[in-house]
């Protein structure tokens, strides 16, 4: 996304896009206190995973530098805004390891979340390029799902890293793109993204993505991920587990984008993972009209798992772990 | 759906409920010539594979009461309104079989087929229901996919008359209802069927029925069919593959309820079939308001393909056919 961060720190507050506004107003909001941000955060203003970890940690920047009497509230009630992306407490966590050391070492540690957010990206993203362009001849077509990309991070995306580093090296032929229901983050984001950045892109419901795969429409599949457990589960949004299926049928690679901060060793498998279930009005209505029957109720799951033996290949940061072929994150 | 009728013929006629207009509104259309006929097929205020057999046939009979000299091309121009469904043409090649016996046999013709349309489906619903009962203990929790019920039909559904037949004898527990998009049938028309019908159920978004199957909130898939290849290959709405890769996955069994009249031996398997690709309008915006940014395109494929390994079994009014078993329709 080149120059546009999609989350900053600005004298003393946290400035961010409001991504709710989006594809038809660029607007920023300032936030200036932990109340204000958990607001943000479970209303998706802010969203994504890596994004989830850098506002964690400059919440907790936030907490250190409000009222004293709330800070163990504020800094638990943070860490428990979404309960799905691991991301958002190992933000909150990683910025208090610097407590003892006042407010001002706090915010340093809380920043430098923020540009390892990007440095981190543009590595993982060269990386899934490089593993990509190895595996596909020619210009390569991709299917993601969701928003990985700029706006899901703090500028520079994860699965749309990859697609951009791919774009960069001219490797790239097109993305389609699910739309993501019930709240659109990929019809709404990630398609205005593409847009922005000029990379073909087609979008389709959900339920077509596997048959772009089925029909030989895309090589690969990259998406994101909000927690990857010890044993190479992949819990992401929902929708992801379906592209995984269909994939494997398809014989098509399936790759997550995500950072090291995603692994957690202490999910042994996504099973054990609680899926967030939102509220079923965000299926129900569609701009203040309702679109089924009053009295239908909805489950409004909205992350997956998709199980390791479907993953071909997670790239981080740091490394390629293929959990297909019997690879553990750890 | 009872006494309720959502196609039927009077006084020279063609009478119809609007599906578009559900769950807001009941209300009938009146069709008086082929071109309006065709106009409410493409708009999809008459839908659903045998519904749109009993149209193909109700529209012959309004051919042959009309201008001799547009006859040939009302026919073929209603027999190509929608590519992918075989019970248009059949509907309209079936009623055309007395045509040498002048207007009032083609339309008496029609009639037997609208009539054998219910029967049919009662005798589809009730093998089903059998079928069920015995493969599952206790209470059946059921995952269906877009709308195979009485408004799919004349008046009694072929999916949803296999849950009605469930219910009426005590042995329904529960529906999950896919939304269906971009039209919302599952939302819009499945749902308000099963909350007039007293059916406890359940909205979730078509990306989630793959996790209702994982986490083991259902017990079999129940889904109607567009089209059912000589293979066993099953052609329905876009979401159904990724149901069946999820229930084989699951150990779930996925069962497809359809009349014979929807098995087309022409097609040797569902890769032959041409899936209809529909205005990407549909989706790239909600009731009027743009949702994706402009510029971005959309491809909307309107249904896929479920290969025939993945179908446990198809249930007609004449028999059961276990694909997954190696069994053909024919």
């Amino acid at each position: 996304m080149g120059a546009m961060r999609t989350l900053y720190w600005s004298d003393g507050h946290i400035v961010a896009i409001d991504q709710t506004k989006l594809p038809g107003g660029l607007v920023e909001i300032t936030i200036e206190s932990v109340e204000e941000l958990i607001i943000a955060i479970q209303r998706l203003a802010i969203r994504g995973a890596p994004a989830l970890g850098v506002a964690g940690a400059l919440g907790a920047a936030l907490a250190v530098r409000g009222d004293p009497a709330r800070h163990d509230q504020d800094i638990a009630a943070l860490r428990a805004a979404r309960p799905t992306a691991v991301n958002l407490a190992w933000g909150v966590d990683r910025a208090l390891t610097r407590l003892a050391d006042g407010p001002d070492a706090v915010l340093a540690e809380a920043l430098a979340v923020l540009t390892e957010d990007g440095v981190h990206n543009r590595a993982l993203g060269q990386r899934g390029a490089d593993w990509l362009a190895d595996l596909v001849d020619g210009p390569v077509a991709v299917q993601t799902h969701c928003n990985a990309g700029g706006l899901a991070c703090s500028e520079w995306g994860t699965a749309l890293g990859v697609v951009c580093s791919l774009h960069d090296r001219g490797r790239l032929r097109h993305v389609y793109v699910d739309e993501t229901r019930p709240l659109l983050q990929g019809a709404r984001l990630t398609a205005w993204e593409l847009a922005h950045l000029g990379i073909p892109h087609t979008l389709v419901v959900d339920a077509a993505g596997p048959t772009v795969l089925a029909r030989g429409l895309a090589d690969v599949v990259v998406v994101g991920a909000d927690r990857i457990a010890a044993n190479g589960d992949v819990i992401n949004k929902i929708g992801t587990y379906p592209l995984a299926l269909a994939a494997a049928r398809a014989g098509v690679p399936f790759l997550v984008a995500a950072p090291e901060s995603t692994i957690d060793l202490s999910t042994p498998s996504g099973d054990k993972v609680e899926l967030e279930v939102r509220d079923g009005a965000e299926l129900l209505s569609f701009g203040g009209t309702r679109t089924a029957p009053n009295g239908t109720q909805a489950l409004n799951v909205a992350f997956d798992v998709t199980p390791a033996d479907l993953v071909t290949a997670i790239v981080t940061e740091e490394r390629i772990i293929r959990p297909a072929a019997g690879e553990r994150p750890a």
